[in-house]
């Protein structure tokens, strides 16, 4: 139910999902009179891999998460995550109000032993291949250890999500010298320098959208992470319209244009957004994650199609592992 | 002598300004024998307004800035800074070491009385118009205060810059909602909102690039600043390098790459980084502009360009007026 649009961009995706991937089954949450109208047909189609679940409430766009918390316990978010609490389903995507997916989230399905924070992990766009970077704003302060957990975490993601062995770990900081930085990220570099890490060093903003070529994971507070995300679709959005701008200027750049339209739409596609959207919550006992708000029916399904490669990959379970294997560490040590 | 390049960009680009601006003078600091060799023609030109000022050594690029203030008392940075504290000069502007430039400027400046901290403002590339954002990296962990002086400073930079009476101010934070953010940017909102300033709310990371019709003026921590600068750096160099892959996919791509060339051209123009190069030093009793080290012939011009708006301006006496009154205001209340 979640999302700018609602059922008019979860249903269509939900569907295409079903189409391309055979062994996938969706459990749809929400109003369920309406949602069976809309899908009489594909409920014929796929009698097997979608299913209708009840949700009576949904939670608004601008709700507070502690409202949404406290007020609906029937909505469309709550009940998919206590699907994923009770072993019903392996992941729950939700378009919906970020706030109160993941304070939903945190209360139903608990966080991991030996991790103190969520944090939200997702891939940016880059000329080649894929650069993951987290917390992308669930903690607004992380202290060094909160970083160094990040790190074990989003590794986990990067190794299921790529299929790379040993991933790259960079530390976002203002500079690549060991002088630079605050505190924080001077103590979590001593940290991950003492890992079995991957670790590369500092990395600075341009890196985010540098590909693996440069590093394949990057960690970061929260709050820098949100800015500097939404400092790259800022920018992104800019360059695009200005490109625009340049081809509608008169009727011989428009014609110009047309003429070029593939070779646009092919620069297009490298960097679409749409194929870069879903984040994951990491850090909680069950998978969940985040599609834009805004997404299109092409950019919900890439969330769909990320939550069945972590499902898939285990990535939950693997943390979980890990987690235990350094508390079991610590406890011989 | 700064910069990746020294004086084969930096020669040019003065000279350039010399004959743009026929009321400007330029003191070029350096190694006095080779830049007399290389401007002989100059000198001729331009008897009164093209000086050399002598000075033995130069700062490396990677040089550490206790070092560079201890051991280099003779360096063009140095010299040059001397000349803006003895009135000599209205402005210094250096393609050099930035942390040696930050350190010599602050310890033969001094800070003006009012204000605890330097920080970095620069312009950011938009669509139409300019936004300014400050700290860009001086500072990596900035008080309320510290914040609230920022604005204070980057309103008088963008007043004399962008020509405008009353600019507006943002807070760069994770979310437009009051709720949202770190502690240090919630107390400096509360002291935003108390102050005379137009102060418009929150602002996300996408605002940095969105242009005066969002807002003149982004306050945020020198870290955060820093990470979002370079992100925007890197999201327009890897979208150009996209853009540029797809025109050479093949000879038909490459050839209607050659067609529309004025349009791309026009295109760049709109977001040349080379046209905000130049990086303005707040908070000192004398102004120091900060070119990227990597400038080119163009880009050094436009940092010597804002030198001279700025001077002519007079943005450190304003910003010293100002600091003045406020003092003034709190020893009457």
């Amino acid at each position: 139910m979640g999302g700018d649009f609602g059922a008019k961009v979860t249903l269509p995706a939900a569907l295409q999902c079903l189409q391309k991937n055979p062994t996938l089954t969706l459990i749809l949450v929400g109003d369920e009179d309406p949602l069976k109208a809309q899908l009489t047909q594909a409920l014929i189609d796929y009698p097997d891999r979608l299913k209708i679940q009840h949700a009576s409430q949904q939670v608004a766009m601008d709700e507070s998460p502690v409202k949404a918390l406290k007020n609906k316990k029937d909505s469309s978010m709550r009940v998919a995550i206590n699907l994923v609490r009770d072993g019903k389903a392996d992941a729950c995507v939700s378009a919906g109000n970020t706030g109160a997916l993941m304070a939903t989230a945190r209360f139903v399905l608990k966080m991991i032993p030996g991790i103190d924070r969520p944090a939200i992990i997702s891939t940016l766009p880059s000329t080649y291949g894929h650069t993951h970077a987290l917390d992308l704003g669930a903690n607004v302060d992380c202290s060094a250890q909160h970083l160094h957990q990040f790190a074990l975490m989003g590794v986990e993601v990067v190794k299921a999500v790529e299929g790379i062995e040993n991933p790259s770990v960079g530390l976002l900081n203002i500079g690549e010298e060991e002088v630079k930085g605050n505190e924080q990220v001077k103590a979590a570099a001593e940290l991950l320098k003492a890992s079995s890490l991957n670790y590369i060093g500092y990395v600075e903003g341009d890196s985010l959208t540098a590909g693996p070529e440069k590093v394949d994971l990057i960690v970061c507070d929260g709050f820098v992470g949100n800015v500097a995300l939404k400092s790259i679709e800022g920018a992104a959005k800019m360059i695009g319209f200005s490109l625009k701008t340049a081809f509608s200027k008169n009727y011989l750049t428009k014609f110009a244009g047309l003429l070029i339209l593939p070779i646009l739409k092919s620069f297009k596609e490298r960097i679409d957004p749409r194929l870069y959207n879903g984040a994951s919550f990491l850090g909680l006992r069950g998978l969940v994650i985040k599609s834009h708000g805004g997404a299109d029916v092409l950019a919900f399904e890439t969330a769909i199609h990320l939550a069945e490669i972590e499902a898939e990959k285990k990535v939950t379970e693997k943390i979980i592992a890990k987690f235990e294997a350094i508390a079991l560490e610590k406890e011989t040590a």
